[in-house]
């Protein structure tokens, strides 16, 4: 078994603003559970930000070339530049066996889906519409027009509910408990039957 | 949510004699995390047994009309006595919200699987085929070729390996381990957003 090296896994979380998967996708990479992957952008790097480690800094050129070359997961296009997950960096995190986690909006996450079929999704959803507005308002900072926006937009998106894999409520207080049920989907994963067919083949050696 | 009454998953446990499968599942019962089905016999009552908790003791004309009715969601014939899972008691216990779990050999399982299309399907494995014979060999009360022919048995039932939900390799003195995978397993299956279509129903009311 040791001989064998096992390729990571890839999640791809999603949830709306207010679901607390900022929160609880924190949780995760701090402990080391799993890693982010770069992404690519067309922005300018802000003061501090250093290429390969914040985002890959490239050209409107090269960012349309990786598209057409079709080396980009997902991408989307906010204001006037564009913002992507290389496909390339992934791969290379699994193959060193990392489990890499996309923190992705749904439109994205459904690209890469359709990219990548053996990737794990999981939308992160606070108990109800009630709380999610609660939990909205309550960050003070949001005028009414942006907070009436996201709850439309996250009942736009539950249409895609079913295209996730898993689904974890985010309850009140409850950071833990998310985080530990992404972990428990995390090594069910792993002993999949069909991603452990080496065993078939390894067994009676 | 709280209205809502979850329904109970269904797991089935296959694994070789030798795998420890025995060792992991009475753990997990013990700690409450499934309970077992009861089996239906045609076999006498041995002194102490107690229908309907040991067994559901039944005569063979009975055991018979339950297969032609479809009762039974798997049944198999040793010497000359049947034995089997009957549908409705454990229909009865994912209705309480119960996680069952079967303990069942590879033929038996296949039959389930055919049934209850929802069942999580979980083969406990040793590391490998020499430790599979280590651990026949130490319980040192079988004579040789009850160690090959089980040695045979587990050859062939490789070959529905995948159709298994999950391989769970259970490693020297590392039952505390495999019963946690095993947990891993209903947690993230309880997650599914298949099995979570309610809130997509209630999350707007």
């Amino acid at each position: 078994m040791s001989s064998v090296k096992r390729r990571g896994l890839l999640f791809i979380v999603s949830g709306p603003a207010g679901s607390g998967k900022t929160t609880i996708i924190t949780k995760l990479i701090d402990a080391g559970d799993f890693v982010f992957s770069v992404s690519a952008t067309t922005r300018a790097p802000r003061p501090g930000e250093v290429d390969g480690v914040d985002y890959f800094f490239v050209t409107k050129e090269d960012f349309k070339d990786r598209i057409r070359r079709g080396e980009m997961l997902e991408y989307a296009q906010y204001v006037d530049n564009y913002y992507g997950t290389p496909r390339r960096a992934v791969e290379k995190q699994l193959e060193e066996g990392k489990d890499v986690l996309l923190d992705i909006e749904v439109q994205g996450a459904l690209q890469v889906m359709q990219q990548m079929k053996d990737a794990v999704s999981i939308l992160i959803l606070p108990p109800n519409s009630k709380e999610l507005e609660k939990r909205l308002r309550s960050r003070g900072t949001e005028i009414e027009s942006v907070i009436q926006a996201r709850l439309e937009r996250a009942h736009l998106e539950f249409k895609y509910f079913t295209q996730y894999n898993y689904v974890v409520i985010s309850k009140d207080n409850c950071v833990d408990e998310a985080a530990d049920e992404i972990r428990a989907i995390k090594k069910a994963e792993s002993l999949k039957s069909s991603r452990n067919t080496y065993i078939k083949e390894s067994f009676f050696e």
